[in-house]
């Protein structure tokens, strides 16, 4: 039996990290929890799995959990200390990284340090501290197993191949709801329009990721630290089926693919039971219904936060942190309405432009980068209104 | 550096091989060959890599050969024994098994037990006396890395998968010449068609293979020994383009898959230097220039031999061997213009119906069934006319 703490539990990944947990109850229990501000779905998963401690994002809605649990033994805590509280717990074994954003970095660390087997689905950890992370999982006895299909994937068809082997890795994308609208109509695309993904369920932040293709950009730097890659290893295709996850092409022409349905449970899945793997409860892939799996080349002048993307890759260094924490200060903006679509890439290149690239090596150089990127991309979206 | 024998050096896959021991010269040594009566071509083999053992089919042929070599000290043999002796010669590491037919089977059985690492491109063996090749495996220090292309990705995908995560192995077919003709018209297509395979270039009996499916049918049966699958978990599925090889589905709903461009030195280069690979010379696999990968099942009453094969599959014991045989001899009629296109799977049907079932444990049983379906179908053909 597995101990497992679920950071962001009330996220779609942390949902369905639950429902898996529910049905393998013979191999799962929960004994950490951490969310936001979401109070009501919180308290039912609280009820529901009766974890040992909680977290929520600040004190007034911890304050509350803790009145309406009122006689229960589990811990309560908040703030960015809880979440890392709820990643160190000594009971865990599993910590399921689901956070949102930068924000999931600190907990991440926390969960890797104390030599916790990791699922990571928290993207942007890895994008800005990739190496300070890794250098972190060789001090300790921690293991990152990824949770994006795409690296999942990954994982799966890299299992024996010695890295020698390994000449490219590419990851899919779907295309997002824009790949067959033209440049011009992209242009004035509305907030609903951008979040009606055609082919996965998944938060707003992410699927308007998605729109622009910065959600394939961002995987491409996760990928690149994960799996150990240079820049020039690294590619991406558009599969509008999402079907094929990603690919490994070995040095001798042979090329490993991993398929499934588009259902995030079964990395999910397989993270959490990694190196074993369970039945799953979804019916089997069945290429004959699907018939077709089409891919295309990016098209990088209408995709442009992709090029960005492959820009930060080669340069490295805080680059890839401050595209990040640009990428999701504009994203907010857009989700509250207050850009248009077409202003979310024009945006996120001029900060990136005004970032002056240095060094980051500890955690705080990170932070710095990260908040001064915020600052500038909100001074930025002011100035243009 | 590895020395390496190839049984069947003048077909199709002995031709790659040769072409691959030449590029790989620092690597691999050719100790022996045997082939059939190709003289001209064997011999301007026999001069260019200088094995140490060499066998033709006839007496005959190994007589003038030894004539055009004489002040050599190549050591020249002949027949079934012949091509035995070059299978278990002692400075063999690896033997290359590419006899087309059931007589590639004494030879494969040779290099086993001789504890060689055995690049199997002989399916038919496999076919008729799985079990008993496998015995002999474990009995000796024997490996088997099999050849095909299908069999080659199965292979690979399964690297480090347990067996009991394994659900379902599919190999993929490209429907040959005539997957998008009609049944009716099907029924008169001349020797001409059907050996204008759209994908790969093979020999005359595997091409006609590929028209009738039944080559699709001899690899489940092969792919059922080489991995030690019960029937149901076997499956094929039409696959045009050729780049998707084989896909093995695991409990947890992931799917591996294997590509490549559709070239054979790819799974033999991977047989030979397995467990390490090396270079490809071929420009790699460009899914955006396919653009399209499409996924049919199988249409069994276009293609009756397929109902046969899955038939022989369940069934087990002599039929495998018995289909193998009278396929093996309704081919060679075919290929000789003595029948039509259509008459083929009406035949082998009646060939198989014929037989009687019963259990084969030694070689001589399964030698046996050989012989006697043979003659049964040679009766078949004549009977017919």
């Amino acid at each position: 039996m597995d101990n497992i703490a679920i950071l962001g539990s009330t996220g779609s990944i942390g949902r369905t990290t639950l429902e898996i947990v529910e049905k393998l109850n013979h191999k799962f229990r929960v004994a950490g929890l951490a969310a936001g501000r979401n109070l009501e779905v919180f308290l039912s998963q609280v009820e529901k799995f009766r974890p040992k401690i909680v977290s929520l994002d600040r004190r007034e809605e911890a304050e509350e959990l803790k009145q309406k649990i009122r006689g229960s033994s589990v811990r309560v805590v908040f703030g960015q200390e809880g979440a890392e509280e709820v990643a160190r717990f000594e009971d865990n074994d599993i910590v399921v990284s689901a956070i949102t954003g930068i924000k999931g970095l600190r907990p991440t660390l926390a969960a890797v340090k104390s030599s916790k087997k990791v699922a990571l689905a928290n993207k942007e950890s890895m994008v800005a501290a990739g190496p300070l992370i890794q250098n972190e999982v060789r001090k300790s006895e921690a293991q990152i197993i990824p949770v994006d299909s795409e690296h999942s994937g990954v994982f799966q068809c890299l299992a024996k191949e010695k890295e020698e082997n390994v000449k490219k890795v590419i990851l899919t994308a779907s295309g997002g709801p824009f790949f067959r609208t033209s440049i011009q109509e992209m242009k004035n695309k509305t907030l609903e329009e951008a979040l009606a993904h055609p082919r996965w369920k998944m938060g707003k932040k992410v699927t308007i990721d998605s729109a622009t293709l910065m959600n394939k950009g961002l995987e491409l730097m996760e990928a690149r630290w994960l799996f150990d890659l240079e820049p020039q290893q690294l590619g991406i295709l558009i599969h509008p089926q999402s079907i094929v996850h990603s690919l490994v092409e070995l040095r001798d022409g042979s090329v490993l693919a991993q398929l499934s349905p588009t259902d995030m449970k079964i990395p999910i899945q397989y993270a959490l039971t990694y190196p074993q793997r369970e039945n799953s409860v979804l019916p089997p892939l069945d290429l004959s219904q699907i018939r077709v799996l089409e891919f295309y080349d990016v098209d990088e002048e209408k995709f442009p936060l992709i090029k960005l993307a492959y820009q930060a890759l080669e340069e490295g260094e805080s680059i890839p942190c401050a595209l990040n924490a640009a990428n999701e200060v504009v994203v907010e903006a857009f989700l509250k309405g207050e850009i248009r679509f077409y202003d979310i890439s024009v945006l996120v290149r001029k900060a990136v432009e005004n970032h002056q690239k240095r060094k980051v090596e500890e955690l705080e150089d990170i932070l710095e980068v990260d908040r001064e990127t915020r600052e500038q991309t909100l001074n930025l979206i002011k100035q243009r209104f």
